[in-house]
């Protein structure tokens, strides 16, 4: 049986590049899955189910929520975003470490179901680089990105709750960053429980004989 | 100014092959420092003074006590062995990451000084190639290797303080993981404190200047 995965929330402001990283760290390496979001918003062109989220019906949803089918939600506007705990548990009990892409408070939903996950805060260097950032994307009037750096000035309030803050200055060296962090996981103390009282069986035994 | 370096911590089992797994990260990599303890027992053949440890005389350790220079200290039969602070800071400022090979008493006092610290326990694979190992090596009794096992047994019940957990079946393996640890341990958002402060003190900046 493969050892049980890590389960990684990541999180950045919008422009801190997050999605680029988890996109190379899943094109480089085979031992992570990327967790899908379900929702009850219709899907864009280009996306499709199962693959960019599950698309589902408003009454599917409310049943996952009824049926704890769901490692955290939330309700933007009016529709439903969130976590399938069947496709996470799957995965993880493949031994793959699967990454959950989702906002501040969403992870720190997530850590109370799952005190294991360890919650990745990704973000530029310094605010007026992510300023730049979300000019240079084009896509955006200024009023937007006005407000998604009064979100961003919010969500810094909760990064003092992350495990990990990660400066996107360059994307390889934050790929290789984040993998680290995640290798490192798998050796935390609170993971290896079974393995401790193994060891501590194994102790009492050897005593005994030795007596 | 270097980034300080971390404070980390390792303890294992006799026999668990920590004190060549430090060696190997000393002698591959430049970043780390090995803490040097103070004691006041008489040098052994071949030790050094400044190397192996600091050799002081019992007067001196005590006022070390009393003027809160050491990092922790303890008592074995009639001899005092501690770490001296001064060194500890001194290479922590340089950006060096130090290490602490320490027992498990000394290790959680070095925690309550230093929250920020990461401790590490290095055990062998299970307990029957723990006691191959302390046999193999040849130089105890059967009496005194029984005695090893009876303390590590002790041992065993508080490596759950510590951070990670490091089975030590491979050295080269051994040598890998240790790194990663202490280099992921330098992203965690509590060694973070100031960046963050800043980060918040840009978006205040930047959120009046756009009114």
């Amino acid at each position: 049986m493969a050892e049980r995965g890590i389960l990684a929330v990541v999180s950045g402001f919008a422009g801190s590049g997050k999605g680029t990283i988890m996109q190379e760290l899943l094109s480089r390496y085979d031992n992570y899955a990327l967790s899908i979001s379900a929702t009850t918003r219709a899907p864009r062109a280009g996306e499709e189910h199962g693959r960019h989220y599950f698309f589902v019906s408003t009454e599917e949803f409310e049943r996952m929520i009824r049926e704890d089918a769901l490692l955290e939600h939330a309700r933007y506007v009016s529709n439903y975003y969130g976590t399938p705990k069947a496709y996470v548990e799957e995965k993880l009990s493949e031994g793959k470490d699967v990454i959950l892409e989702i906002e501040a408070q969403g992870a720190l939903l997530v850590r109370e179901k799952y005190p294991d996950a360890v919650l990745l805060f990704v973000m530029p260097p310094d605010v007026n680089e992510l300023y730049h950032r979300l000019k240079t994307r084009g896509t955006e009037t200024e009023e937007v990105i006005r407000k998604r750096m009064a979100r961003a000035a919010e969500e810094a309030e909760l990064i003092v709750k992350y495990d990990y803050l990660v400066i996107n200055d360059d994307l390889d060296e934050c790929v290789a960053r984040v993998r680290t962090i995640l290798q490192a996981s798998h050796e935390r103390t609170g993971r290896q429980a079974e393995r401790l009282n193994t060891i501590k069986e194994q102790f009492k035994l050897f005593l005994k004989e030795e007596k």
